[in-house]
């Protein structure tokens, strides 16, 4: 793979650094083809959101933090896309909120698993990761994605599956699991199914939710279970598409557009 | 590649089908894997618009169309996502319309030329296809990203360059073309560098352009300048942002998600 060589002065570096990162992941087999495509599904949503971490968003993250540090067994998922964008932010994020990390791809095959595996070793040699040799499965998904831990996901009570879809999603809930997911796209089918919504990139996502682990995991459980009690992901997932909007109508009215007499 | 499998009854069936049109590209070398994310990109913007032609698109493939009739040199560029998804509909397009074809790559190796020109000869054996010895150079562009066909675009007045790269549009209106994109972003650097931009799936745009121009095809000069003056092509980019800014509003008032008191 060519190495990445735009210059950070670049209007659109963070964008293609990025892009460059999902199709060297796509090379090294830590991702499928169906995930570079969903990859640009979510850099157009993010595009229209303006690229930064919105206030819904924001309200999202903290509500889903406090949940994780009220959980028994929370468990954060990966897959490959993660993997690509964000393995060292995963495992710190996992850190900061005593969950166990999972590998959990909806095209499972076991090279993929030891790709992601190595990804995530290459930031922690010893970290502790689940999903490798999964024996149990989630009702309703067909075997190889299906198959989870018996320590991770089958046993959680509360799981962040980010980047993921929505059969999946719907599995989950299915069996009562309490479910956080981050996706760009607030109308897909995972944004809709999960207990909590944070339409944000991950790359910007899991960074301020470690910090927001970093100073909530102190805090009596009254303050957390404040936090989360009231939340309304119908209502986030409307300010969100009510911002698009807004940005939408703002962008039609500056007339950006080249004009030139035919 | 594994073959395509899902009923026509899913309901995400056409979503599908081009997702595995495209995963087969990247597997044949038809297409880059940044032409994967591109892909994505699209089926952002186009569940945004409804998956539909809306009369801003029609207006200005209408206008394209009348505006290709009219060219002394019109040229009709295929890519690799073209390839992909429209191999069929791009050589009657440029049939239909009397113009050139030329396979014109952002990122161009031999091998995708050949992988490209493979692919639409499946459909015609013995169609003309330029720019596979391009012996000319859009200036402004860096050598491999920069090569045209002297008989093709290089003498070209009106091209089609879909699904394109913000800097060659701008390269190729620098040169002096009239140039048409077909894009899904209406935000997108060539759908504001074009003269005209038409913001829909080229799977659904290129059908029915076939129609316009088969249509059109007959008439008088007089009566395709009168459709081509007074086009805005602002106007229609506006006006496709406004479509998409009311289906937002419309789905944040509906309240399609599923509600759980958490």
């Amino acid at each position: 793979m060519a190495e990445f060589k735009v210059p950070k002065s670049h209007p659109r570096y963070w964008s293609l650094y990025y892009r460059h990162k999902i199709e060297e992941a796509l090379e090294k087999g830590i991702l499928a083809k169906a995930g570079t495509i969903a990859h640009g599904r979510g850099e157009a949503f993010d595009y229209l959101i303006g690229e930064k971490t919105i206030e819904p968003a924001e309200r999202a993250m903290r509500t889903a933090v406090a949940k994780l540090l009220l959980a028994e067994h929370p468990v954060v998922s990966v897959n490959g896309n993660v993997a690509a964008l964000v393995p060292k932010e995963t495992i710190e994020l996992a850190k900061s909120l005593g969950a166990k990390l999972e590998i959990n791809l909806f095209y499972r095959t076991e090279e993929r698993v030891k790709a992601i595996e190595k990804a995530l070793r290459e930031f922690d040699p010893d970290v502790e990761i689940l999903g490798i040799n999964p024996t149990k499965r989630i009702p309703n998904l067909e075997s190889e994605r299906g198959k989870v831990d018996e320590e991770g996901i089958w046993k959680a009570d509360v799981i962040v599956v980010p980047l993921e879809d929505g059969d999946r999603t719907e599995a989950l809930v299915a069996m009562g699991k309490f479910v956080i997911t981050v996706d760009l796209n607030p109308l897909s089918r995972s944004a809709r199914m999960a207990d909590i919504t944070i339409v944000d990139n991950i790359v910007r996502a899991y960074p301020k939710m470690i910090e927001i682990a970093e100073e909530l995991k102190g805090k009596p459980k009254e303050e957390l279970e404040a936090i989360v009690k009231g939340y309304d992901n119908a209502k986030t997932l409307s300010d969100v598409l009510i911002h698009m909007r807004n940005r939408l109508d703002a962008l039609s009215k500056e007339g950006i557009w080249r004009r030139r007499e035919i």
